[in-house]
């Protein structure tokens, strides 16, 4: 978190600065389009379909939002300003909060919401699928909740000590992932076995990277440079996470509508 | 990148300031309208093309972000008043950072989509089509991020640098565009093959003025008359390339569509 009085220098370079600015705005960017191209492709795929595209969409637009909040929470926070002493950007702090528990607030929306989409476009039998969403979902967000008080300290011991407590559900639902749904991907049609192995593996590959930028602030990168880094760390694999992920989503349903029509299984729409 | 602090003149006339201004403020109405128009067709194209034209507009809808983007902060980092000594508008500095990177953003997101877009109206077999969209894809998002670090330096010789390295992916895929589709192109129907070169001609051609913008100034032209120029010429060229490269893509959906309803292939929507 920033703690710099009005006025004063901030610590973060014109260019760190701007490559966190422009890496919020590529998540809005990002996150916004793929929201509606989630929604536009609703009525291009079959019926059991339509629920798994509609949360896909809902979890890029949650992200959209909250992009929006850290952007502009970005910007209030800092002064920009020529400076002809140095000949460069200055950037001093406004003396306003950075806020960065909306990552945290979007996180335990979206990631319960992200694996009960990939559980819907996969059809498991229905007591199967319903108790995968359950243990899945309640195990993914008690690995956000415990995350955050880890978050928003700075003393490297707490911050691990939050980091273990988060990795146990982490990596539970890593392992079903990987584990646990291979059995359920195989009986997929081979078409679609293929498109929904590359989506686990995408999550279960992306979301390694959190652990990863959460410790930067660990291992005694710190200060503006840490904050640079795991800002610009977290857009990226976020967009990964969830707009990636979410096309992966699209396709794995629209492969299955066209399997569906080919077996004239689809009279109307 | 505008370096001048606060309160002083800017180095911009109001003619160039203005020219700027406006050819931004049209990058917005082209790119928004042309999204609305895409969407709306989407549901009067048969389903093969239904992706091809959500992906079309996503594309201008993400550039209408940016040009907001860039027209926002065009406006943010210059005070214009009239001066009654000068009998004339001075154009000062605000001392805030006119953003470059909004472009680079919008490329690295775009320019794969417009290149997949195209491919997935063309319908060649889907294993040419995945493996185009691939290196097609990755080619033009090399060629983005390599383009970037020399447009962010003023010393031309590092601009020349990234412009030869950014040149090799650009090349490539415009060598794919005229080349590698003629193939696919000629077992189009006849009225789909003319649209179909048109598009990939066009995006040839609008590419084309890309290197030439971003040399403009490595060639010695510096300052405000190089950023107004290269502000314009990279506005024109993305109309044509996104706005208007969009509405062939949509011609050839449509002719597609057409064909499709005379053999008969078209029971439902």
């Amino acid at each position: 978190m920033l703690m710099v009085p009005a006025g004063e220098a901030s610590g973060f370079s014109f260019e760190q600065w701007s490559m966190v600015y422009n890496a919020l705005s590529f998540g809005i960017a990002a996150m916004g389009s793929a929201t509606i191209f989630f929604w536009l492709m609703i009525h291009n795929v079959a019926k059991p379909f339509k629920p798994a595209l509609a949360i896909t969409g809902i979890v890029t637009f949650i992200a959209t939002y909250h992009y929006f909040r850290i952007f502009n929470s970005w910007n209030d926070a800092f002064d920009v300003q020529y400076d002809a002493k140095l000949g460069a950007f200055s950037v001093t702090s406004t003396g306003q909060p950075f806020n960065d528990a909306y990552r945290y607030v979007d996180w335990l929306l979206t990631v319960p919401l992200l694996l009960i989409e990939l559980i819907l476009v996969m059809q498991l039998p229905s007591g199967e699928a319903s108790s995968k969403m359950w243990t899945l979902g309640l195990a993914s967000a008690l690995m956000v909740a415990m995350g955050y008080p880890g978050e928003i300290q700075d003393d490297p011991a707490g911050r691990w000590f939050f980091w273990a407590c988060s990795m146990v559900p982490f990596l539970y639902v890593v392992y079903e992932l990987v584990v646990g749904l291979a059995e359920a991907t195989a009986r997929q049609a081979p078409s679609v076995a293929s498109i929904t192995s590359s989506a686990r593996y995408l999550t279960a590959v992306s979301w390694l990277t959190y652990p990863f930028v959460y410790m930067i602030k660990g291992v005694g990168l710190e200060g503006a440079t840490a904050t640079a880094a795991e800002q610009v760390g977290y857009s990226i694999a976020d967009v990964v996470a969830k707009a990636i992920f979410g096309i992966l989503v699209w396709r794995i349903a629209h492969e299955k509508t066209l399997l569906m029509e080919e077996q004239g299984l689809l009279t109307g729409k």
